[in-house]
């Protein structure tokens, strides 16, 4: 018996498999740093003091060892790697818990696209955890691969890896008490229910909670996470790739509020996490603004472990997972070795196992009815148009109506005034569906860029200064199946596949990371663009963010949650 | 759909059931007060802010209102009350989840006994939570009404009020790896699991940890509750009515350790509960001696909570359990309103419940096989006689070796060097069992005292000055099927009974307490005895406590584990 032996090696009687020597041990249970040896057996601590019998013994010469990270709320996919790319990137980071709502891979392949992650997260040094996505599709404004029901909500939570609701992004249906929603949550069965209610305050705020919702990681100000703290949120401290919340949520982390406080990361880019890292960065990044590096660090362990009721996890005391780091300093945080149930898996950011070769899987997702460039054109009945305007730095849009340029009959762009075309193309079902609209704001001049990474539904989106570039792009990102495209002069500019689900790369990090930085060069050829057209562009799908959107069935009102226009 | 509803109330859109205007809330979530309304529908907290809109509204006029209280660890069979009784007792004083180890009722009426309470839990105004028994019986040394197996543990945790299993008391079995105890633990699979390690420290203690064990309220020093607690265990600071840790312990609680601690009471007597109260008791005893109200607070409701996974109670927050305090002043934690799942169920120490009419159940459990005196003499052999002394004020004893008064070829006890006759009577399964030997240190002069209630197999105890005053004694405890009964001038002098198991009284409180009072007055009466001579008594056949005891098996040498003689 597995405890039989445990006892033994912790009590002395027996070797250990392996011993850690003369660590500074981060307790996370008592706020201090211990000086003892940790004895391992198998994949779980059996003892932390004074040990010496085991058939291996690394001496880490006071060095400070930590638990191992907790990623308390990321969607991999924003990293556009592979599951197997993803854990090779994150893992020499100290990440070896990972909790993730795979909201956007579920929204293109549904319970298989979860199921997919599922097999490979099981298959690699770490913990891959799951939410079950609660908004899929985001809207019904929109032609999505998947719709999840509450029945399928229930059906993976026969997964033993999925360990509570995603998200509740439509917080919406929860104060209208909209029955799927609620089902949902019901669903859960008191499981941990993720939110997302960014801005909800006061009466909203108790409804959403006594809805189910247990946590929050859109708060933008101290005001909002102390509200949603003192209500019974526990609250993600989120610093992203695109949302960086930490510097103003900080103040929130006091003696008598760090328990319900964790670092989470939601979205993050392959580059950030080549660059900077996945949650130590957050971590460090606190450390630097002055939090104590030992609470810091039980943000990023114990207390995600305690609000995900991973009891098994997030310190570093007998009968605990031998998830553990090893740092020299703690103040820069930097992580040498990375030890996953009892194996060394990294070292000097170095990642030390093999990945399981392996089909990638999920390659054909790009399914579209044929079309030519007929169907990107849009007649002229006369009337203004509805223009979505970007906003700089923002990724709200305005609404404006206009009088486009007008050719033969039918809209065409006018890079004079910088109004280009924009089509989503639907994917998923060979619909035929194809939204078409016009916006303002990416300062093209010549060519086209599309992608197949738009948010929820991620259907193909492309804008441009031609239909033939369009068509081009659009053919390109089909041929590929799926990925980043820029089109200009007859033929590709650059690309960046991402063949699974349309979404990920199965590239090493470093071949993704050149592949990025080509398209964006040659982005930025094409005129005088924003700083992250691609980003930008994935969001002009996202019929939840105001004023205007473009999906596959249309131009949406975000505000009036209508499609307006037809086209 | 009630979720629905709790919306609507929280968003002030429909009436509440209940509003408390104007409190004067104890957030155990931010260590806060906070001014506020509390909306409640049903048995929940739709929400804490301004709320106005309700069928019944309370002005509490700026009184606190904290969330009722968690007692995290008691054995409910300590008051001698049933359970009906002890809920009359507790509730006033602001025990809403009371976690009890019904270790001496399983003893006696194994799954039955367990069943009973829960049953009778269910019927009343307070949520009673049930760890399962883990060592029944204690030890093999003695005949008990029951024994659990794994497979009876595996049983109970299909019953969903039994949430965990009871303190691991075989620490030495835990460390030698018995298979037997590290099955029940395994059958816990994941719940929690109660430690009972006096002193254990060092690789013991990681090998007991390391084993499942989860919690702790032993701890008699700082030192060694540190030691714990930095090893991974929640300490149950345990300020009862035999055993208080409160003061040693208090060091303990700063701002960094204090989510890992919680109050307990483990034995709490019917006088004391009275007198003092419950877990208020302790809440208050802490604030006097210094700890910040609302941390006490915290360490009797969202503490336990956590460490039990009762994820719908602990905070006054929307969606909790409407079990709810009310107090005038929080220094000295006088609680006022008891409100339960929303309704008043106490008020100014007065029950404002009306107790379940019922049987009172399991009232037919001293089964013993006839006997007469001569089943209690104790035949000459000419050697010396082991004797269990007494030390004053301890309940650990000595073992001696003496001659003892013969009379007729037989042992006969000796008022004048104070050697009694100690006798332990099977009542549980007719074996017609009886133990017999000496004892010193009890001063009775005359007559005799006998109990039902004798750790932890609860045969029948008795300590006489004659074996008639014995059989008197013991033949009116069987009589009334279990109790407390001073026997002297050939008649009962004062009884308790205690019908229910053996253990526990139906009558009230108060009854109990004035029959309490006249044992103990006529016990005094009988010599110069110490001063809890019934408690003492009930240890005496505890065969785990050093040096000496005596079970219907024989006089157990404690230290060595074994039967020394079998008389």
């Amino acid at each position: 018996m597995h405890s039989r032996n445990l006892i033994r090696v912790a009590r002395g009687e027996e070797a250990a498999d392996l011993v850690l020597k003369n660590c500074r041990v981060v307790n996370t249970l008592a706020g201090v740093i211990e000086e003892a040896d940790i004895a391992v057996l198998g994949d779980t601590i059996a003892g932390v003091g004074s040990y010496s019998n085991g058939r291996q013994i690394v001496d880490l010469k006071n060095s400070y060892v930590a638990p191992g990270l907790i990623n308390g709320h990321t969607h991999i996919e924003s990293s556009m790697l592979h599951p197997a790319r993803y854990a090779e990137a994150v893992i020499p980071r100290g990440t070896l818990t990972v909790i993730t709502d795979l909201h956007e891979i579920a929204n293109v392949c549904g319970i298989e696209g979860v199921k997919f992650c599922m097999r490979w997260g099981r298959r690699l040094p770490l913990d891959m955890k799951f939410m079950a996505p609660s908004c899929v599709p985001a809207t019904p404004l929109e032609t999505s691969g998947a719709n999840f029901s509450a029945e399928d909500i229930r059906a993976l939570f026969l997964e033993p890896d999925v360990i509570g609701l995603g998200e509740v992004m439509n917080y919406p249906g929860v104060l209208v008490g909209t029955p799927d929603v609620l089902d949902k949550i019901a669903a859960a069965a008191g499981r941990p229910v993720d939110g997302h209610a960014p801005g909800v305050r006061g009466h909203d705020l108790d409804a959403y909670i006594a809805a189910g919702i247990m946590s929050d990681h859109e708060c933008t100000t101290y005001e909002e996470a102390r509200e949603k703290l003192c209500k019974g949120m526990h609250i993600m401290i989120r610093e992203g790739s695109s949302e960086k919340n930490l510097e103003a949520l900080l103040p929130l982390v006091t003696d008598l509020t760090y328990p319900r406080c964790l670092f989470v990361v939601d979205d993050r880019s392959a580059a950030d996490l080549d660059a900077e890292g996945d949650i130590d960065h957050v971590v460090r990044k606190a450390i630097q603004l002055g939090l104590d590096p030992i609470r810091a660090i039980q943000l990023a362990t114990i207390n995600p472990a305690r609000y995900f009721r991973l009891h098994d996890r997030g310190s570093i005391s007998p009968g605990k997972r031998a998830d553990l780091v090893t740092l020299h300093d703690l103040s820069d945080f930097s992580i040498d070795k990375v030890f996953y149930c009892g194996k060394m898996v990294a070292e000097e950011g170095v990642p030390l196992f093999q990945l399981p070769s392996s089909d990638t899987g999920l390659t054909d997702t790009v399914r579209t009815k044929s079309f030519d460039s007929a169907a990107l054109s849009m007649a002229d009945d006369g009337n203004e148009f509805p223009l979505i305007e970007l906003i700089p730095g923002q990724i709200v849009t305005k609404k404006r109506y206009i009088r486009p340029a007008i050719s033969e009959g039918c809209v065409v762009p006018d890079t004079e005034r910088d109004i280009l075309k924009l089509v989503v193309v639907e994917r998923h079902s060979r619909t035929g569906n194809i939204g078409k609209g016009l916006v303002t704001g990416f300062g093209l001049k010549k060519g086209a860029i599309a992608s197949s990474v738009a948010h929820d539904s991620h259907n193909l989106i492309a804008v441009g200064t031609s239909d033939d570039d369009i068509l081009g792009a659009l053919n390109a990102l089909i041929e590929m199946q799926g990925g980043l495209v820029v089109f200009a002069d007859g033929k590709i500019q650059a690309a960046l596949p991402l063949p699974v689900a349309g979404l990920m790369s199965p590239a090493p990090l470093h071949e993704v990371l050149l592949q990025m930085r080509s398209v964006q060069a040659e982005t930025h050829l094409l005129g005088a663009l924003p700083q992250a057209p691609f980003a930008l562009l994935s969001f002009l799908a996202l019929p939840v963010i105001p004023e205007l959107r473009l999906t596959d069935l249309g131009v949406v009102d975000v505000t009036e949650f209508r499609i307006i226009s037809h086209t």
